[in-house]
C-alpha cells in the first residue's frame, strides 16, 4: 500500500506535469490577453478578437493542451482515485503564478486552501491503491459489463435524462445544481471512458494492436458522446451562473462521481484495509475543503464578475478533466460589466 | 500500523469525552453568564460577579474540570501526537453547539474548517503509533535524560529564559510571538511531565507504587513549575493581545512543540514507515488549518473584542493541554467595549 508502484508513479509524474501545465497556461493566456489589449485597445470581454494575434495566448493555449494530454495520458497508468483529486493542484499553481506574475495577492485563508490540497493530495498518493496490470481491451469490457457497473452506468444515463428533460426546461436557469449535475455524471462516465481508451492506446503503442476490436472503438464513441454532452452542459451552465459558484460544486460532484465510478468499475479498493481506505476518503474531503476555500476566499479580495463570455468559453470546454484552475485567473480584462449587485448579495450571505 | 492498540483506544475515547466536555463547558457556561446577566442586571464584563451564584455556570466549571481529568488520564494511555491535536475537536463541540443553543450562526468556511478538524483527526488516529507499554518511572525517567531531550528541554529553557529577559521587557507587548512562545515551549514540556505523572500514577493505581521514587516527585514539580509559568504568560498574552489572535497561533506552536518533544522523547515514530509518519504530519497539518480556519472565520460574522478579562480568566487558566475552544464562544456578555477600531483594522488585513 505504502510506496508507489512503477505504473503509479509514471500516473503521478504525468497528472503533477499536467496540473503545472494546466495552471500555468491561464496565467500564460491572461498575460496574452493584456498585452493584446494594451496593444489594441480593446478588451477581448467587449467583443475583440486581438487576443488571437498574440504570441502569448497561443503559447498559454498550447501549454493547456499539452496539459490536457499528460492529464489523459495519466489515466492510462494510474487509477482514477489517485488522478483526479490531483487535478485541484493546478489551481495551487494558477493561484501561485498569479500571485507571483499578475501581482493578484491571494488571500492568506486562500493560502491555508493551498497548503491544505498539497496535505490532501500527499495523503492521496501515499494510500492509493496499485492498478492491477490491464493486457487488452477486453479485460476493460469486462470490467465495464459487471453488473455492479452496468447499474452504475444505468443509474447515470438514467439522471442525465430526468434532469436534462424534466429539470433543466423547469429549472435550470435557477438552480445551478441541474446544469453541473449533469456535467458531473456525464464527467464520471467521460472518465471511465478516457481510462478505457487512453489504455487501449498505451496497449497499441506497446505493440498489442487493440484497434483491431471493436470494444476500442465503441469506447473511443462514448468518449466523443459524453465530452460533447459534458462540454455543452458546462459551457450553459457558466454562461447561466456564476464560474466562482459554478467551479467548485462541480469540481466537489465531478470528482466525487469520478471515484466512485472507478471504485465501481476497477475495484481500486478490493484488497485494500479499511485504514488505508478511510485515509484516501479523508485525503480526498480535504483536498475538496481546500478547493471549495480556494474559491470562496477569492471573492473576499476583488468581485469581478465570472460570466463565462468571451474567450473563456474554448478554454472550459477543452478541460473536463483537471481542476478548474481558471477561476482563479482574475478574468476583469475578459468579463463584460461586473455585476456588482449580485457580488456584493453573494458575500453577504457568508 | 492500522487498527489501534487497546490503550490507544482508551487513550482515544478519554481525548474524545475531553474535547466532549471542554467544548460543552463553554456553552453552559455562558448560558449560565446569560442567566446571571438576566437576574441581576449586570454583565459579568461590567465587575458582576453574579454568575457565582448561578448553578448552571458552576456546572460548567466542572463539566471543564472533568474534561481536564479526561485530558489528563489520557495522556497515560495513549501518545501526545495522538491526544493532543485532538484537543482541536473541542473547538468543533464548542461551535456547534454555540450555532443549536446560542444561536450563533457558523460561517460557512467555519463548517469546512469543521470538516478539515475531523478530516485530519481521523488521519491522525489511524496512523498513530502504538505506544510502547511502561513499567515504571525509571524507564520515563530514562527517556528524559537521554541525550536528545536533554537538548530539547535544554534548548526551550535557553529559548524561554532569552525570551522572558531579554523579549519580553522590550516587545512583549508589541509582538504577540513573544509570550505564546513562552508559552508554548513550557507547554510542551508540561505535556511530557504531564505525562510521565499520569503514566505514574496509573501505575501506582495498578498496584505497582511509584510514589516512593524520587523520579515521580520530581515530575510532580516539573508540572507545577510548567503549567504555573505557562499559566503566567498564556494571561499575560490574553490580556495584551486579542484572544483571536493568540489562540490559533498558540494552538499551532503548542501543538507543534508538544508533539516534536514527544517524538523526540518517546520515540513515537520509531518502527513507523515513512509513508506513515508522512500521513500523520500531514493529518496534523490539515487538523492546524481547520482550526485557523476556525479562528479566522468567526470574525467574518461578528467581531467584538476579546480581551482576557472577568470571569474568562480562571477559565483558561485551567485549560493548558486542549484546543483553545473557548474562543468560539463570542463573549460579548463577558468582555467590557468592543474594541472595533481593531477589529476592523483586522479585517481589512485579510
Amino acid at each position: 500500500m505504502m510506496g508507489l508502484s512503477k505504473e503509479n508513479l509514471k500516473g503521478l509524474i504525468l497528472a503533477l506535469v499536467s496540473s503545472g501545465f494546466i495552471g500555468a497556461s491561464f496565467i500564460i493566456k491572461k498575460q496574452g490577453l493584456r498585452r493584446a489589449a494594451a496593444a489594441s485597445g480593446v478588451r477581448a470581454g467587449f467583443g475583440g478578437y486581438y487576443y488571437l494575434l498574440e504570441p502569448l495566448w497561443w503559447v498559454g493555449m498550447i501549454t493547456m493542451i499539452a496539459g490536457e494530454v499528460a492529464n489523459f495520458v495519466a489515466y492510462a497508468f494510474a487509477p482514477a482515485v489517485l488522478v483526479t483529486p490531483l487535478g485541484a493542484l493546478s489551481i495551487i499553481v494558477s493561484a501561485v503564478l498569479a500571485d507571483i506574475i499578475l501581482k493578484e495577492k491571494l488571500h492568506h485563508l486562500g493560502i491555508l486552501g493551498c497548503v491544505m490540497c498539497i496535505a490532501g493530495s500527499i495523503i492521496i498518493v501515499i494510500h492509493a491503491p496499485k492498478e492491477q496490470p490491464i493486457k487488452s481491451v477486453q479485460e476493460i469490457w469486462d470490467m465495464a459489463t459487471q453488473p455492479a457497473f452496468l447499474a452504475y452506468g444505468g443509474s447515470v444515463i438514467v439522471l442525465v435524462f430526468i434532469l436534462v428533460f424534466h429539470f433543466a426546461p423547469k429549472c435550470g436557469h435557477t438552480n445551478v445544481l441541474v446544469y453541473t449535475g449533469i456535467c458531473s455524471l456525464m464527467g464520471s462516465l467521460s472518465v471511465m471512458s478516457v481510462k478505457a481508451l487512453g489504455t487501449s492506446l498505451k496497449l497499441t503503442f506497446e505493440g498489442k494492436n487493440q484497434l483491431i476490436y471493436p470494444e476500442t472503438w465503441f469506447f473511443m464513441l462514448v468518449v466523443a458522446i459524453c465530452v460533447i454532452m459534458q462540454m455543452n452542459y458546462l459551457n450553459k451552465a457558466l454562461d447561466t451562473f456564476n464560474t466562482a459558484i459554478v467551479s467548485p460544486i462541480y469540481y466537489v460532484m465531478f470528482t466525487t462521481l469520478t471515484i466512485l465510478a472507478s471504485v465501481i468499475m476497477f475495484k481500486d479498493w478490493d484488497g485494500q484495509s479499511g485504514g488505508t481506505i478511510v485515509s484516501e476518503i479523508c485525503g480526498f474531503i480535504v483536498v475538496l475543503s481546500g478547493t471549495v476555500m480556494l474559491h470562496a476566499t477569492k471573492d473576499f479580495e476583488r468581485c469581478p464578475s465570472f460570466r463565462g463570455t468571451g474567450p473563456s468559453s474554448p478554454t472550459l470546454s477543452t478541460r473536463l478533466y483537471s481542476g478548474n484552475a481558471d477561476f482563479l485567473v482574475k478574468q476583469d480584462e475578459e468579463s463584460g460589466s461586473p455585476d456588482s449587485n449580485f457580488c456584493s448579495r453573494r458575500q453577504e450571505s457568508y
